[in-house]
């Protein structure tokens, strides 16, 4: 999208970096990290629930995709940026664009700053929610100050991002990105009610909008750079005494499902030698895993293991699937740890009584993403200025984000601040004031510096 | 009950055996191994289930505990037994005891042939049945030559035996042994309807008896030995190419409930150093007590496996459970085992990323049981009489059966036969029409020997 000339390359290497950035200047502007900290709590009224302590805010979040309390907050937000003079436009999978002009006047793509409302049904108050509120905080610092960008700059709200009510995560943003067919994700039904559908709920709220879900200028509705403000979800920053993550891309990772055959016979009358027992295969097969994952630097993952629902104590299981998620910044690295644990799973099947079989099925597979280097570079400029080299690492983000689809048809990066001991998807989930108002100056100073960046570059197109 | 100087000692070592019994004389009658078959398959026709093949014997069975199937069975041995002479009474667990009286006439307990015609939901036509079969083929035997025993000899149909329908297996053979409380009993429930309760189908079918279900003779129905003809349900029998097991006790078990306790993370944001994984820990715990169970020449096993319900693949459980079946003939090499596997459970909760926590509970605690030295003999010198010592063999049961509980309040012992592959509790379940006449026939040799074994041993008192 833009010359590769111009790319600040410096990041692919330890050499020097921000030839161009660093000649950029900072926003002036500050946040207010109160009405910041007080918004994101305020709205989290909506789908509060977990309790866990005697604080207001002592709760998780319950605020499932396009339930009532997620149609509440939507129309909230709505009203919000309608009254910081944004427009609004919403599209055919529910996603909210409002969008904020700049100086130039320009009908280019608008700079986005998108995360999610929706939640885990057993979440907290700040995976996806913070990302929407720093956006709102940074238009609302700049319009309060006359700050004008020269794009066009705005906010995108993803429907349902989780996947937890509707079981396809970055769903929207995959319907954007023409990875997911619109249909099949009008199609979702809600895990607990059948009868219900992603594009009933649209419907019932009001928000199937007009606009195609696409990046086609055409018909939908493109963006001319994504940033995305998260936390970590994980310990790397604390455990490091880092404050911002520079997220260069996302990890590779496949998701395989093992079955692995053996037959029941009783516990107490069955020899071992005369045993095929897939239980005990899969223990072997799930250390063994474990073990080849650590030696490439991967992680390898078993979440799900189940055995027939009629198991019981004095049975050898006749059949048990597991899971295994493996996960690498590298693809390469995924495939080899893959073969690794394909060719230990061989032996181990081989290895007590009369042997077991096993197949297995590929679930998933997400190549590693790439974010682009200019996004990082902004960032990076960014984290420099407000905490120095010494206290932001560069880092590839473990998780899925909607970032990740964005990435795919404009230029997207991600910023991560700590959060409490890694904790996510869990109602204790914490991001402390301080963290959440860094994120946001960073989101802001980010988006100024790329808009600046875009400038300078267009320009000597 | 018997004169410890008149114990058969010889079975305790190597020793030669049957210093009295060798000089007692086998029967001369002859079982009707095609009326033996025919009753047993005709009989099955309440309850067949899960057709598996051609030939019209070509299914499993699901006649559990009391159903209508069970109920019609009852009441067609009820009425063959009584065309045969026999006295019947029911016990207040519907426990059947027939009767045919001896040539004594001594009002002496009598000696059964136990054990059960419930099965499991998916299960065999020879589990528990062929026992019933051949025993009412003893008696029909018996009849139609005018052989009489010198004390009497009966049938006992034990109630529920498999704990399938309502959970608890021996039930009813545990309430007359004293170690199971009656109310217990009674007030089971059906798995899949717990408006039903053991006694009340009971009621329903008329099996609710006025005995006391207790080896008490005052108030219930003492016995003065248990013989059970049972399949092996394991493969050993075949694997050593021997047709009889002289059954002289049962394996000691202790069932085991492990909880181990982790930290829910994200799989994909989550480092290893991090991670409280219970799913890995437990694996390499089920992999170590497999094989610290190998090396004491033991069983340890593990059913059931369970994740919480909403496990997902990219998450690392909060905890996991798991059981464990740990078996020997031995009982102190049952502890030995369990200690093992919990100090090496030890070190494995503290081996991966920051470790996890687990406790335990004892569920059941079975400890080995030795059967009657003269019981066993006799069932020796059928098998010698009928097929060699080189075709027999000495066994320890693993699995449960009436006859444990029995063990406790008469002399008691087993004869198993092969079944195929060593598969029960399986549709596919099968003996050989040779083996189901030759068991029968080491019954019959079994019992009249013991009952001149009796006779001379009561007779020297």
């Amino acid at each position: 999208m833009y010359g590769t000339k111009r790319v600040i390359r410096a990041l692919h290497s330890n050499a020097p970096r921000f030839s161009i950035a660093t000649r950029l200047q900072a926003s002036g502007l500050k946040i207010n990290s109160e009405r910041l900290w007080n918004t994101l709590h305020e709205t989290c009224e909506w789908g509060a629930e977990h309790r866990y302590g005697e604080k207001p805010t002592d709760t998780g979040m319950a605020r499932l995709a396009l339930n009532d309390d997620d149609a509440r907050v939507r129309r909230w937000f709505a009203a919000e940026v309608q009254k910081l003079g944004c427009s609004l436009s919403v599209d055919q999978m529910g996603n909210m664009f409002a969008r904020q002009s700049g100086r130039l006047n320009s009908a280019a793509p608008m700079i986005a700053m998108g995360s999610h409302l929706d939640t885990q049904p057993r979440g907290g108050r700040y995976d996806g929610i913070l990302g929407i509120m720093a956006a709102l905080e940074v238009l609302r610092t700049m319009k309060e100050s006359g700050f004008q960008t020269d794009y066009d700059v705005g906010v995108v709200n993803w429907t349902n991002e989780e996947g937890a009510r509707f079981p396809k995560s970055m769903c929207s943003s995959g319907v954007w990105a023409g990875a997911i067919p619109i249909q099949q994700a009008w199609d979702l039904r809600d895990i607990h009610d059948p009868s219900v559908t992603l594009r009933s709920e649209l419907e019932r709220h009001g928000y199937l909008g007009g606009i195609a879900c696409s990046s086609d200028p055409a018909t939908g509705y493109p963006l001319g750079a994504h940033f995305e403000l998260h936390i970590e979800q994980g310990p790397i920053l604390p455990e490091n005494n880092k404050s911002i993550g520079v997220v260069r891309g996302a990890q590779g990772y496949r998701w395989l499902t093992m079955t692995v055959h053996g037959r029941d016979a009783h516990t107490g009358t069955t020899p071992f030698s005369a045993r095929q027992d897939p239980l005990l295969a899969s223990s072997r097969m799930i250390a063994a895993s474990h073990d080849i994952a650590k030696r490439h630097d991967a992680l390898a993952s078993t979440g799900i293991i189940r055995v027939p629902s009629n198991a019981s104590t004095n049975t050898v299981s006749s059949q048990v699937t597991f899971t295994l998620d493996i996960r690498h910044p590298q693809d390469s690295v995924v495939h080899a740890v893959q073969d690794k644990c394909l060719n230990a799973f061989e032996a181990i099947a081989l290895q007590d009584g009369k042997g077991v079989s096993f197949d297995w099925t590929l679930d998933t597979d997400s190549p590693a993403v790439k974010f682009d280097d200019n996004c990082v570079a902004s960032i990076q400029a960014a984290a420099d200025q407000l905490v120095g080299r010494e206290k932001s690492m560069l880092m590839t983000s473990g998780a899925g984000h909607d970032t990740v689809y964005t990435s795919k048809h404009c230029p997207s990066a991600m910023i991560f601040v700590p959060c409490r001991d890694g904790v996510s998807h869990h109602p204790t989930e914490h991001c402390s004031p301080q963290d959440c108002a860094l994120g946001t100056q960073a989101l802001l100073e980010a988006v100024v510096h790329y808009d600046q960046f875009r400038v300078e570059a267009e320009g000597q197109n």
